[in-house]
């Protein structure tokens, strides 16, 4: 292995460690909260040293955002696509989405939701990049629906483009409800999602 | 009237000409986004007489929180709960504020949407402050989806919790997909909220 490779490797080694800690951070304080200063504290790693990671504040905030999108992937996405059937699929994923906020798998709950929340009215590149993920997470479930359906997994009067939207309005009350403790929202953001993609 | 009578107007007179800056800078950046400095220029008051006329960043996060409740009360709850029948009454509300929200009364739209995910995971006053507005909101719901069904308004069946439930969770999205101008998501959130309110 040649040394530019080395280097390369312990680069990318040091900036998942601080995205770790970052995407954790923002989960709570949002993205406009995550500062070198603090990042650098909680990281254990010396300020300047995350300057020459990630370059202007933009760049992290840009890159914790793809950090827990990814994680999120890993431990729910990938799981439920790997499932047999469309319906299975789509179930799965509303179901790991309410576990993935549960359990706190990052202690804000959904980052994508609350990122929407935070960058809805603030035009720029983060926004752009949660409106692409926003896009994706909502034809994702668009076309699962659609393919339930053609499965006669779903009902044939389902309407794919609104169960889609059903499912992200119940998931945007449920990690408000969430992280407030509101046991008795999130439980029915829950049932009622699972409701409309196990319909009959 | 007596001189302290004259000072205290003066000084509530000149809180509210902060105030409107300070909902309208937060709809958007958010109640963390808020500073002294940011509002005194914003204002044009000097930095120092703002923090005489609210104190401390709280006490000015929370006053603008009050503030912008008090703007939407007086736009839309107010002339809602002045119609005639509750059905009409919980279908004003509704409409209000999709039309509020909108029409960008506050350029951010709902403020306490946004206030709800920004501090879904912030224990403290704000959060505390932000939880009593989302269960008078919820009880308002649900409160007049009962009367509505006892008026023969709504169908017998209508469960009110869960048409509160509904509906706030369509606010939360609606909220987002105004301000990220995803016109056809606002819509769907708008159609659906009329249809649960309107149901025969």
């Amino acid at each position: 292995m040649v040394e530019t490779d080395r280097r390369r490797l312990r680069g990318e080694k040091a900036r998942a460690g601080v995205l770790a800690h970052s995407a954790r951070i923002a989960s709570v304080e949002g993205l406009e909260g995550l500062t070198f200063g603090r990042l650098a504290t909680e990281a254990g790693v010396a300020k300047g040293n995350i300057q020459v990671l990630f370059g202007d504040k933009e760049a992290l905030q840009l890159a914790t955002l793809e950090s827990a999108v990814d994680l999120y992937r890993v431990a729910v996405v990938a799981p439920a696509l790997a499932l047999a059937s469309p319906g299975e699929r789509l179930r799965a994923l509303v179901a790991g989405w309410f576990q993935f906020v549960q359990e706190r798998s990052l202690p804000g709950g959904c980052f994508l939701t609350a990122a929407s929340s935070e960058y809805r009215s603030r035009p720029g590149a983060i926004r752009d990049r949660v409106n692409q993920h926003r896009n994706e997470a909502r034809e994702r479930f668009e076309t699962l629906a659609r393919e339930a359906v053609a499965a006669k997994e779903l009902p044939a009067a389902t309407d794919p483009a609104r169960l889609a939207f059903d499912l992200l309005a119940y998931q945007a009350i449920a990690n408000v409800a969430a992280s407030m403790g509101d046991a008795a929202q999130f439980t029915m953001a829950r049932e009622r999602s699972l409701e409309i993609v196990s319909a009959k």
